[in-house]
């Protein structure tokens, strides 16, 4: 059965390449231009899932989607560590030596500085998106540049990889979370993520902590982000191994629920495995 | 003794206005274009002090900065808790009803959305910044417009106030720390910034946490960053009350360096005071 997955960019996206690593050949892409309008079209049901990027490996965690998690009430029922493997794109007939030209956005140009230095006579131009950039010398026929993008870009606008991996870190994945209106929990190999205020009192943070330390329940994440009109006093995002229906992660749930002022369940789901 | 003080921006930025809160007249005021120019230096010796940027109260975290503070050997000498106030600025003769055109950073004309959405047919023009729209209207000998920024900006290019407070949430703080290549330890009412991470076991962080939990030390924020080529780990920011040379707090941290695999001191510092 075919399912409908939102994301936010331009078709090619890396967020499309992790929808497609998760939901195979069964995925029909909708691309939308804010993570906001991904968020809002699982709630309204056109969609039957979203996918967004959560945090990257190098450059840390997406707050806007953060942020969103906690405003909208849609659940998190999977993950995707996608590599982040750069292309070099071009036109079929276009060779190596006619680039005179590159075009990505700054952060990919910042992610292949060591490859983009040691070239020469070649121009950098900054642009809003890597997809947007593939999509860009597709349309309008360049023949004397190329774009920096990821491989589902390439695959999309039907261009030709000159070099693949050019990226200074192999070690750079991103992290996309898969979004539902409904509430599914992975029975295999799961992961839960919720949030949670502390009363403003001392050592609230580590009592906190402590309802998963006694009970051997492994931590995999905290994050903190800023409570609106409390300046200095911070909500926490907390991702721990195993499902919200285990007898002794409901039991942790319980207790944590005593000492928390506001707490939001927001998915329990499998981890993630790591893909090209 | 006058003092050279860098920070990142055009003249008049709220970081040129958090050095002046922090200095007074003392300061002689250098603008750079990096936050990074900001931290060189600040080591090399080139300025006295830096003024960054490290937490907004409604948005969260300035990432970059937190980096830096790991890669860079500066101290955090001092803090500022900056009121982020907007100002409509004009040049003089302008008048209200003259302004067709309003120009600022993409992140201030959202932060004055309610007012902005009350004018009837006025351009909102974003631009790269706050003071750098203050200079440009004033270079520019524009009449029939007005920028966004805040006070200092209007002090420095001799611009008329149409308008202050037009922000939506009064509680828009900035929070500056001042960096020195010198380590000044506070004594009044201090405050201490470490960096550490934990070794990969269960219940780590929380163990880490404990040593202050158990000698009622407070802390005032954590914040997750993650380390650089090892997907999923993270480094820890902890900011807590009291200073590194109290006997209860050096008790704590070499009660913590035994638990960590990496520990940086970042400075003890005067808790910041809220300034407008």
């Amino acid at each position: 059965m075919k399912v409908k997955v939102a994301f936010q960019g331009e078709r090619g996206a890396f967020s499309e390449q992790a929808g497609y690593a998760f939901f195979g050949d069964r995925m029909i892409p909708i691309a939308l231009h804010s993570f906001e309008e991904v968020f809002k079209s699982v709630k309204k049901g056109d969609v039957d899932y979203g996918v967004i990027p959560i945090e990257n490996s190098l450059y840390g965690s997406i707050h806007q989607n953060y942020d969103l998690l906690q405003r909208h009430n849609v659940y998190i029922v999977g993950e995707v560590k996608l590599r982040i493997k750069h292309y070099l794109l071009a036109n079929y007939g276009v060779r190596m030596s006619d680039v005179k030209k590159i075009y990505s956005h700054p952060q990919a140009l910042a992610q292949c500085e060591d490859f983009l230095k040691k070239l020469k006579g070649v121009e950098i131009i900054p642009t809003y998106d890597t997809a947007g950039s593939a999509k860009m010398i597709k349309e309008k026929k360049i023949l004397d540049g190329a774009a920096i993008a990821g491989k589902q870009a390439g695959k999309y606008y039907g261009l030709k990889t000159l070099k693949s991996g050019i990226e200074n870190h192999e070690k750079n994945f991103t992290r996309f979370l898969i979004l539902s209106k409904r509430k599914i929990i992975a029975r295999k190999n799961p992961k839960t993520s919720i949030i949670f205020t502390t009363k403003n009192i001392p050592g609230a943070l580590f009592s906190a902590l402590g309802v998963f330390a006694y009970r051997y329940i492994n931590l995999l994440k905290i994050e903190s982000r800023p409570i609106i009109g409390q300046p200095w006093r911070y909500m926490f995002y907390l991702d721990f191994e195993g499902s919200i229906e285990d007898e002794i992660c409901a039991d942790a749930i319980s207790e944590l629920k005593k000492m928390t002022q506001y707490y939001k369940f927001l998915g329990t789901y499998e981890k993630g495995r790591e893909v090209e």
